[in-house]
């Protein structure tokens, strides 16, 4: 029970972290102080993460990476896309 | 052994991602893209990942967790005092 509790409140707060991240750039259309290597390593590193939960069957770290890939690709894809307007 | 190569990756990755948006920041002094609420959720939902890889006795959780919180929380540090700096 308590170690469900322990990784559902971490997924919580890891997977919503990026959330305002994603949003902030949407907003800002600021990507400068983003590390692209930081999220080429995120995402692929979630995607590892997901594979490892299903092999552990352990349903919060299911949960919570099948949410965080949606923000952290989103990151991806703008500091690509917008870090690249800015070279122009 | 799958389970743990495939834990390892992803700690290897989602622990090492953190590391380059610590230089950059560091490098750049440029915190502007920079969400305070992801880096306060993220270093957060670090510690509670740290108790549920201890209850779980899961060494990739453990491991990735217990070096992951570094560099998560000088980016944390970093954002509110250059934040903080540039409102001045």
């Amino acid at each position: 029970m308590i170690v469900t509790m322990m990784g559902t409140i971490a997924a919580v707060l890891t997977t919503s972290a990026m959330f305002p991240q994603a949003i902030r750039i949407i907003k800002t259309r600021d990507v400068h102080s983003i590390s692209l290597l930081m999220y080429l390593a995120n995402t692929f590193g979630i995607v590892f993460w997901l594979i490892y939960g299903v092999l552990l069957q352990e349903l919060p770290i299911i949960v919570a990476n099948s949410i965080a890939i949606i923000p952290a690709s989103v990151i991806l894809i703008l500091k690509i896309v917008l870090g690249r307007n800015v070279k122009k």
